[in-house]
């Protein structure tokens, strides 16, 4: 689908097609494409009306590239990923959002909706000056927007760390270590998202490209920031993380220890035991103990009580139990 | 709540509100604007009399961002995080601090009470010459303070360090493991707070900002010194508390490796006494061991021991008890 | 084997032999050598016809070097890898691909066949235009299909990783350490390929040579992307491989767990009723319980299983069971 | 205490107190003046005769700071570490000393007797020539001196490292555990110490500061290589002491492992043998075994033995035994 | 030891001593001087003759020290690592081999017979040319030799990896720790010795020095790309030990695991039938089984029959057997 937001002499409307006109120095036109999933009919606009570098609209209209940006001498080709949380898959995922930024014009292609470009789509139509701020705030304005999409499944993920890491301790069980896993891909993937794109944002922050105004590049910064920030966490989470796993290990030992106390103390009991019954199951004559006949079988079980406290004191004393 | 110190001619005195006409350059006053939590009414002044950066006050007012140092020209604006470790939550905390810098006025914002901002404070309306020693050097003592107020949290920390180390080796227990994950999460937040800002004040004592004097840089360096302190301090600890889950891991393993050996004699002993037994306990005619009927159970029993003895020895040969 | 095409008014030819003529500039020639496996007297023509430096000579006709672009005035030598992953023996292996980059020729050197030169050869053959680019983007669609060419194996190596994912949580076995051994192997093997090569394109693509157009440097800037996507994903899957090991480990651990457990409470279960039966067995007069003679052994048999009853619940509050 | 050395026409004496006369260019006067721990009146000195930077003056005075060189003006701030390493308690220290360099003079602080500037002062009380070099020289004396200290501290780390790689395979201990964890605290110990002098060292040698002449920076790039050499012993030891923990840790696994194998051998043998006797102590009539009654019970025993001798044939099948 | 080559004129002879004559610009003759462990005598034609700095003679007659360059104004102080692998310890060991280099002459002092310097001092007695080439090319040459001789000890390195990676799973033994161990021990020492010496390999091919012609940088820079090589596979063997060691634990926790379910399935076998002969042994009227008395045992020897295999069953479907 395409989508053409004109701005001229002060009005915004939404046009039919892109006139190669508009895009002369000092034509006062301001012009915002958004392609999204573009037919190859489409995407004919980027070769035959803004004649952008074969290998650029290639980028543009395959999937999985890395955040860059790269100047072209009069416009940026800018990749960035927004991000595409699918809870129920524990992984982030991203899409593709690429951006080549003129002097007069935005063009944005995506596979499929973005939330990003919606809200800022929205925004756009409903209020004239967006678009007469120029097509440089604009795209600060989207980017921006999918910065801030990426808070709330941070504050997920640090959710489910304070999860594990309180089951890991009071309720360990077999499936933890299948969350912890999946936790650290998440991880990964926050990092391998948010890294290069601070590096490409810090780069327009810097003002490498005559591009971005002095007023820009603040905003820029600011975005910068966020996303300095979101490395820092994602540094952070992985700390604690690798701590919880390390935790749960020791958890299992510890269990493992536990049950091996049980073990050893049903064996140290019952198997003297075992030993001492069979002994007077022998059928050789036995030594007769104090009393009568019918005291024999009372001062084993005695015998056998004793025997069993004496283990137990020990164990006590050991502080097994 | 807003409070101005206004120093003009020598005298220090506090004011109810900002004239805009003392910020102009000869004006010969210096002032300290402290924003505590300010009302939106309040925070009108950052705007309307300062001028500031529409972005620098978005950041000012909201929370949680990353330590920076910005210049918008002629003047700064720095965040950096005051301490507010609260022990029973065994994890550091930080409040954000905002400084906004001219030459003739620094103004301040932090959400609620900071301890560092209130000695500085108390100081400034004891001694005229403090605010008269001009703006920065008004931030370098409320930095100083900061970074000072570190130390006594970070001796805690070694203090726990020291007491899990002992723990681990002489009374080791399963709430160690927490103790430790939690510790890890402190040596993190640590990290986390002091890298950056170690950073922004490098900037600062290396006059990348004209307002920085010489004379300020040497103070900025001296805090840059403490910071740097502790970050070796925070990596030092980080390795030692490896070493402590290290340690206590093999404990556990060393435990259960007490605790089979354990097991292990037991049934070594019992299980051929056992049999031993057993053999006599069989319903078929038993061969006679010398000496009468009676000497028949203390034959038994002797070879019993024996077998018992022998074991031992064996056992005691491989170390075992 | 020595192949020679040769680009001359618009026409590419495959000739014999190569003459040092056309190597002046003006000559209006552009001549790609491919030297495959030559023989010494094949080798000849890098010292005789090009002048090449001796030691870039003994590089390009022996094994096994290091990625690298070294300048020696007015051409460029260039060592890459080309991928030649053998799935058999889990292990990426490579084979050098030597460059020799002039204004007006290109040399290339491989031990053997090589997959992406074939394929470039052959669109060479057809499409007259590509060698009249200049040998410059004839080595770009060199490197450019080289590159490509790692994709499906770094496919293979994800599918991989998902597999012995959900093997080691499904189906454990004692073959998966083995298998992620080897995967680690791989994964190091791809990093030390991929990373180099990075370094040596991103060369290129900066222009540091003054042989690389502008042009050109846009096309080795997207096959930079490439490699640094391929360095980042090598990245994510150590850190996948790295939890997988620790799931293992987990694993193991927890079925370790589960098997002492078992043992536990068969040990618990019958050790007790082995001494109940033992003291039955005593050759001493017993208590008559309750009812006649033939009640006995249903309340001996009664008894025990009320002690088995009573364990079993102690276990399942225990949450063994 | 105060000490101060003066150099005048070829002769060194020690006098009583600094004249600041001398301190003016082209007095020819050269002076050393020693504060060991000294007094606030003798510190004094540092204030009113050589009017150093309030804040050099402050860090001096105190303890506990980072390695660093500052330049203020015409004077160099050195902090550096002596090493102070007290055996008992396994675990590097250091004491500060502090250095003031200017044309003419150098100031040394420290808290309590330094080993290293008492050899060199010994040696400057005997040799007239050695203030004479000037203090530039002198300082790299100390210097020079301090870092050759750590040698044998050092050697020491290296034989304990042998050793405990002995122990963890010839006789294992429970202690151990311990001795690595504190061996790995002193290699920390060891790298903070080391790494943040050495970069102080490089400045130093870099001639960074024109306080240092050519000559000096060789003698300083000399000491340097030590440093750099004792940091690359430090990474080295690091990686040797990880080495010696897992080989700790796989040692008390493979223990383990060996005392559950006599376990499961015992159990296997003696069991069935329980098992069996016990059904010859059942009170049903039995089956005759071949011969007369007094036979039943050897063959008995040889069914026993039959049984054990298979069950050991197979352990040793499987490597066990 | 002392050796002396001298080149004039086309002639390249043996003589006794250094003609200090010899060095001056212009003289034309090149001169190569060999310290083999020189005596102090012998020595003292370091600094008579050739007037080095003092430091530099102190360093090139001590042992053990950092692999460095340094300039001295007119000469060239260079320390190497030769390589002396003694297998028998498991251990690299390697001898410094120190060089003066200039204009017109080479020295070289090591402390014992270097097998590099033997094989380019016979080629030096062989051919006139070598010398001509000038003292660069001959310090070349020795280097050159010195990093090929590498390479046969690395293909050692590498097989015995291949064996220990066999090892581990085919045929684990409790002496594997120990070898993995001393393993990791070379592949440190392989790393500390080759990065140095590539970083001072690396100055001389960037040409720092101008006593390094463009010819001798080519040279250089083919030296530094076998020792980047070098490097890169110390890491990759590093990677591989870590996994071999990861896989040593896991093959032993997976052993521990084997034997642990031997001993349970023993027990779970063995324990009930216990109980259950126990209970025919017991001194009370036991219930009659069908059939006559004969028939008892054989009904309690199926019984108990029956019981096994249920249980077998269990463990098969458990996977366990």
């Amino acid at each position: 689908m395409i989508r053409v937001y004109k701005h001229e002499d002060g009005a915004t409307r939404i046009v039919e097609s892109v006139d190669p006109a508009w895009l002369t120095a000092g034509s006062g036109v301001r012009v915002w494409v958004d392609l999204d999933q573009p037919t190859p009919d489409e995407a004919r606009v980027l070769s035959e009306v803004f004649h952008f570098h074969e290998l650029a609209i290639e980028d543009a209209l395959s999937e999985l590239h890395h955040p860059k940006v790269e100047s072209y001498g009069d416009y940026l080709y800018l990749i960035l990923h927004g991000i595409d949380f699918r809870a129920s898959e524990h992984c982030f995922s991203t899409k593709d959002i690429d951006f080549f930024l003129g002097a007069q014009f935005l063009v944005t292609v995506h596979p499929g909706v973005s939330r990003s470009i919606g809200q800022v789509a929205g925004a756009c139509s409903r209020d004239e000056r967006i678009l007469a701020e120029g097509p440089g705030m604009l795209l600060y304005r989207i980017v921006d927007t999918m910065v801030d999409n990426y808070r709330p499944e941070v504050e997920k993920l640090s959710e489910t760390l304070d999860e594990l890491e309180n089951e890991v301790f009071e309720k360990p069980n077999p499936q933890l270590a299948r969350r912890i896993l999946n936790f650290k891909k998440d991880i990964s993937s926050l990092r391998q998202i948010v890294l290069p794109q601070r590096d490409v944002i810090a780069r327009l922050a810097r003002r490498e490209f005559p591009l971005i105004s002095e007023q820009l590049a603040y905003g820029f910064r600011d975005v910068h920031d966020h996303l300095v920030r979101l490395a820092d966490e994602a540094m952070f989470f992985q700390d604690r993380i690798t701590g919880i796993l390390d935790a749960h290990l020791s958890a299992v030992s510890n269990s493992l220890n536990q049950v091996m106390k049980v073990l050893t103390i049903i064996a140290t009991l019952f198997m003297p035991l075992t030993v001492f019954t069979g002994m007077y199951g022998m059928n050789v004559p036995l030594p007769h103990l104090p009393g009568g006949d019918g005291a024999q079988f009372w001062w084993i079980l005695g015998i056998m009580l004793a025997m069993s406290i004496g283990m137990l004191a020990y164990f006590r004393q050991k502080n097994w139990i």
